[in-house]
């Protein structure tokens, strides 16, 4: 659209855009709901003595990150070297690229550093390891190290207690690299269900890393870095002694899922996507939309938990969830929405043309299928910003 | 990339560029596979005596466009109005907008009618033909309509033998609009079992948009289009009698779905998401590379079928698959590359920084994350061109 970027300014001294003049399906950002949410893991945090990085994977947006960064220059996390680039180019200084690094990759962190970035990478090999030393050596500038920890098993990294493959690797990096530290996610967390499962994966979580690092340190390795982080154990650590940051994103937007944990409530969950009704099948309690998956994204994450969302929760265009009522079924570039099964409610009203915001399952999968945010705040209806948002890698 | 666009050029006068230098994740297009896609189509459809209409919104892509389309300017389907009017730009001028209309939406439609493209929209009710009746008179430009048919259930539409509803939708439009036909698709045909089932499938689908028409016609009102289309049934279909026109789109790529179904091979299928392995953990049989579902989406369009491919069949770099080898699970830029269990193979020998190519579950899902197809030949690593693909709405 043609008033993107300039909309700030440009709502002052003109006619205010309003969410029923733009185009759907499109991405509606509560930004009244996105401070709430970001103040209420500062205040988690603070009290817990360690720094904030987040992960700019969910917003990738300057906006976004700008209101959620403790500086304009970072510290910041990244899961592609293209947030890296972007957000570098907006002037964040400390990035941690937080997915495990091949070495054809490395020219483009030696670049990046080169420009003044302190980017830091990620392995658990000491073949990456070495890597990481003999293109530091030959570039003449040591990349930093974070060895990645596996404190439950999702994914990658070290388990916590491999002493010979931690230090291995530590000091495959002595000769050119830098050990910064170790660093780990609680993805197990995202299927603890209740206060005392998310309070244990938080206090595992803390451990795997704390231990690491304890390994290394006691093989005369320096490990100053002790990282860990998702939004469930960010808000439910008791105690995060000897952790130095914590990560996390989704946070900021909250979801479905968040919801469905328990991490948040519904309410307030700060991204939506705005639809059109265009039909209804009335027999069947169908309302038709034009937001598919293509709008919503294809996270069926709900689908596993106690309540099945769908593909998302259905609001009206203030904000506020119809009950019982979920897109149910989507294709490319319909949705349906109906009722939940065995709800005793009744459908809303609605007619071809009026306009739905519905809540996602995840906010970082449906943020990526769309390049813009519209920032409205609470219940009003003025569209005050259009934050870009980039994609791809 | 810098030389996006030009590479077709640049690549006949220095070194080719090849698949080992590009930067992952990345999309691939084998242009051969395509080709056969798109002749085996046309062969079938051929002495079927009906036209076919691509739907391009599995393609989103000039260049993928122009092998499709029977001309430079169509026909063609389309899912938005943002891929009515790109095409429209790039000389397109005979388009179906096969998602029902909402009345805000017409302002665009007339728009692209007056720059001389024929946009044809689609709607079942009347509130909507007396919309675009309106529109139509205000504008002095009558706007085509096809009313859409039922014929499984899935979704919109009129059910075929509701005589009175389409006559009252023909009438609406008399003052100012245009009907032009009928229209369904017989999107249930994606849960059809073996050949019978899908035979039956394009059957009903024909019978459906045949008897409307002929209720439309028997009632006075012209119906010069018959269409109908989904990538199964057109496949299926033994007899057309009756139709003008089909519509399909996933054709052009085929995927794992389709696989499934029955619709293809394999062997057939033409694009692939390009990864590099960023790791191991051996003891769980587990390859990491860096395409995760942001690269491949979420689509588990597999998980329903009688063989569960996760997210995506793994193959080598020459676009063979491996024996069994799938991507059982998915993070945000995570891939986990398994044997599928059972199986009695064995992990293929994968270093840190080797490649990989994965076939997907569903083509236009998986296209949708992308923003360029890196253009290969059959098993030539040598990347022939790169297309640019667009998104949004």
């Amino acid at each position: 659209m043609s008033h993107a970027n300039t909309l700030g300014q440009a709502a002052q001294t003109s006619a205010p855009l309003r969410l029923d003049a733009l185009e759907t399906p499109c991405l509606i950002l509560d930004a009244d709901r996105m401070e709430r949410n970001i103040a209420r893991l500062r205040d988690r945090l603070a009290p817990l003595g360690v720094a904030l990085r987040p992960h700019l994977k969910t917003a990738k947006s300057v906006e976004v990150a700008r209101h959620v960064m403790s500086s304009p220059q970072g510290p910041a996390t990244v899961s592609t070297l293209k947030e890296a680039e972007f957000f570098a180019a907006a002037g964040v200084r400390d990035i941690i690229y937080a997915v495990g690094i091949t070495p054809w990759k490395l020219a483009k962190v030696i670049e990046l550093r080169r420009q003044g970035v302190d980017l830091a990478v990620v392995l658990d090999t000491v073949e990456q390891a070495e890597a990481v030393a003999a293109a530091s050596r030959e570039a003449g500038i040591a990349i930093p190290v974070l060895i990645e920890i596996d404190c439950d098993g999702h994914r990658s990294g070290v388990v916590p207690d491999d002493a010979a493959r931690l230090v291995a690797i530590g000091r495959a990096l002595i000769d050119g690299g830098e050990l910064r530290g170790v660093l780990t996610h609680a993805g197990g967390s995202y299927g603890a269900r209740g206060v005392q499962a998310l309070q244990q994966a938080a206090e595992q979580e803390r451990k795997s890393v704390v231990d690491a690092a304890a390994i290394l340190r006691g093989a005369g390795l320096p490990c100053p870095v002790v990282s860990l982080g998702s939004t469930p154990t960010a808000h439910h650590a008791l105690d995060l002694t000897g952790v130095t940051e914590v990560r996390a994103g989704v946070f900021v937007f909250f979801d479905l899922v968040m919801a469905g944990i328990g991490i948040c409530q519904v309410e307030d969950i700060a991204i939506s996507v705005l639809a059109t009704v265009i039909g209804h099948q009335r027999e069947k309690g169908w309302i038709l939309v034009d937001a598919g998956w293509m709008a919503m994204s294809q996270d069926r994450g709900t689908a596993k938990q106690a309540v099945n969302q769908g593909y998302g929760v259905v609001c009206d265009i203030a904000g506020h969830a119809y009950p019982d009522l979920i897109m149910a079924d989507a294709n490319q570039e319909h949705g349906i929405i109906t009722l939940r099964p065995g709800s005793q409610g009744t459908l809303p009203d609605l007619a071809i043309g009026d306009r739905l915001r519905i809540l996602p399952n995840h906010a970082c999968a449906t943020g990526a299928q769309h390049r813009q945010y519209n920032v409205v705040h609470g219940e009003s209806d003025v569209v005050t910003g259009q934050w870009q948002r980039f994609g791809g890698w």
